[in-house]
């Protein structure tokens, strides 16, 4: 049967993410490898009642079809936190109200890649979004991160040098895997490269509301003058992802193509679902819950920060986060982390990461691996680091004697 | 910008499922266009308590990401009930849980069509299909409809003229648009058909449990012995099509490679929707529920087929569907429905039907329309299909002046 299956299926030799979330759910083991919220701040009794109230005010019609684009209601208070927050101006009427921020991906993904299209990613990225654009068959260009974000220099050779690449896919806020947040001044140069060398932009957001500290810094499509920038962002941090509720706003003529797409992929998003999004955002304060769960996460970066310097050993680097779930480590070069982590880490110390091969598109960076600390509490993170550094100093030692 | 879209997106050159939903919300209009259940069916009071109850027991756990499959007690509930109804041997291991029927067809798609590759479609067929496999830019082979469904002698005849086609795609009970039913005789044919020549099928049978009168015929997946058949069902038609919660059945090899492509897709159906279609069913006796709207949608049945045989004109003809949604209506050939509906069924006669070149591939036939009768209340069937058919009576009239 394997014959009849098609070429991009047959590609795809890894699936990292279920794997990650099968061996998060495993109880032995401390898991910093999933990008999972901390489900003790969901705000579940006021959920439960946006549901209640959402299907007691329009049942039988909100168990019907409605419209592709999803409730006008939704997408307009969509709109006005867009307003407020980011300063752009944004109608309801160029949002589209997806599952989840992945399938805005795989959307803009069906929208622009014919097989071979070229596509710059951000190097490391969301492994997540490779798997999404994989399906399209793309070739891949790695655009490199620093402590800024992507590396705009490198871009602009890398576009100039490549003239078929399409699409450029950012995350730039407090970015998965590395944390780093992309700087205002790069942001600008993003967009008149995009305009420059006739490309789209992809920003996937869906961490910006979750920042400790520092200014605040506008969307790569905040300097959009071309509708060349579809933003991306999702209720799944901020507010549950059980939700599936992401939304992706773009210009007109993007946007009918994205109605036709959405329509022959899934119909529409489930009314219930927005109609309960739309009932909680009436009655609570979305605001002050994300104020007081980036309180929270923030003390989570601290703790994992705190247990890091104290438990790993000093040949480590790692990134320090303003915002996000994740910090970046990176190990000697001669330590494969996917090694370790199957032959060490897992059996040894019970502890999970996600290696930095599945990361990168070309997997040559192999030294480096993922954590998330907004999942696990702080007593768990710290015992977590603590027994990963114990392996991590037992392996920095065995090279060293090996070199020595 | 326009360049940059794909491929696929350009060569897509209707968007008729928009349309109709856009035809079918003008209040104006009696619209036989739409497949919609009957809003007063729903169990809304049912759902309503399913949700509170689904919620109140699991958060907050309910509102954190779940597996990619979904949940693992609702495919055990599915699975027992295909077994009883169909007498097929389903495991809960082989199903997944989809955005609805349509993410079913687009992730069998994903999972087989290459560009180019080949597939054998009814001709008509559900113009939603074809909308999600454009999308993986497949060649069609067009197989007629008679009144016992796809002719399995076109079938063999096309899959041995065309080696390169990879995939069947059927919806054997009460098909979308011409309500007809596969005999049991031609599944078992279309099964070994498959084996011999290689191929996939998708069995994709939204209305086999809305039944009106005749024998139960086996799914064409219980004659199924290579695993080379693909089920699809959901409860948009059963239950509510704003649960957006349908599911797959496939062998184990397949299963693994949808799996991959449902997390590529949008990672998981919303949790919370799946505990409540859950809780549906076990508080509540669903096969009662199917029987009672079956009652209903044979009660609108029939009110059509009477104000048919009374109002439409002789030359037209028209099927007699034994459950489902649908009647195919055929009309001389030298009338174009599509042009008839722009220029006079919707100016003049206010009712909306979905013209049959959109539901062929070749668009070659132009002289049909399907019409729906669950959607409505049985006056307002029998009033569309009045003004409908004085709009007939005087186009005939017209066509036989201009030929005599």
């Amino acid at each position: 049967m394997k014959k009849l299956f098609a070429q991009r299926v047959l590609n795809n030799s890894n699936s990292y993410i279920n794997d990650i979330f099968k061996n998060s759910a495993n109880p032995q083991n401390i898991s910093f490898a999933g990008g999972f919220p901390d489900q003790d701040l969901f705000p579940s009794d006021q959920l439960e009642e946006a549901y209640r109230t959402a299907i007691a005010n329009s049942k039988p019609d909100i168990f019907q079809y409605q419209s592709v684009q999803g409730s006008p209601s939704l997408r307009q208070k969509i709109a006005n936190r867009m307003i407020k927050n980011s300063g752009m101006m944004v109608s309801s009427e160029n949002i589209l109200l997806t599952q989840g921020g992945q399938q805005a991906i795989d959307l803009t993904a069906k929208l622009l890649l014919n097989k071979g299209d070229s596509i710059a990613v951000e190097a490391p990225t969301y492994m997540g979004a490779l798997t999404a654009f994989d399906m399209y068959e793309p070739v891949y260009h790695e655009i490199p991160i620093d402590k800024d974000g992507m590396q705009i220099d490198i871009l602009e050779q890398t576009l100039k040098k490549h003239p078929k690449i399409k699409l450029i896919y950012t995350i730039p806020d407090f970015q998965n895997p590395t944390g780093t947040l992309l700087t205002s001044e790069r942001r600008k140069k993003m967009v008149e490269l995009a305009n420059k060398y006739d490309v789209m932009i992809l920003e996937d957001s869906p961490y910006r509301e979750l920042k400790f500290e520092g200014d605040s810094v506008p969307p790569v499509k905040y300097y959009d003058t071309e509708d060349r920038v579809i933003f991306i962002s999702s209720f799944s941090k901020i507010l549950s992802p059980a939700l599936r509720t992401g939304w992706m706003i773009a210009g007109k003529g993007v946007m009918e193509r994205l109605l036709d797409l959405k329509s022959a992929t899934d119909l529409q998003s489930p009314a219930i679902t927005l109609a309960a999004v739309d009932q909680y955002l009436s009655n609570n304060d979305i605001d002050q819950h994300i104020k007081e769960m980036t309180d929270v996460y923030r003390q989570k970066r601290n703790v994992m920060l705190s247990a890091i310097k104290r438990y790993f050993p000093k040949e480590i680097t790692y990134t320090i986060p303003h915002g996000g779930f994740f910090v970046w480590v990176t190990l000697p070069q001669e330590i494969n982390s996917t090694q370790l982590l199957i032959e060490k880490v897992l059996p040894d110390a019970h502890v999970a990461y996600v290696p930095s091969d599945s990361q990168y598109v070309s997997k040559k960076i192999t030294n480096a691996f993922r954590l998330n600390y907004t999942g696990l509490n702080p007593t768990i993170i710290e015992e977590g680091i603590k027994k990963l550094g114990e392996v991590l100093r037992k392996e920095i030692q065995l090279v060293q004697l090996k070199i020595g």
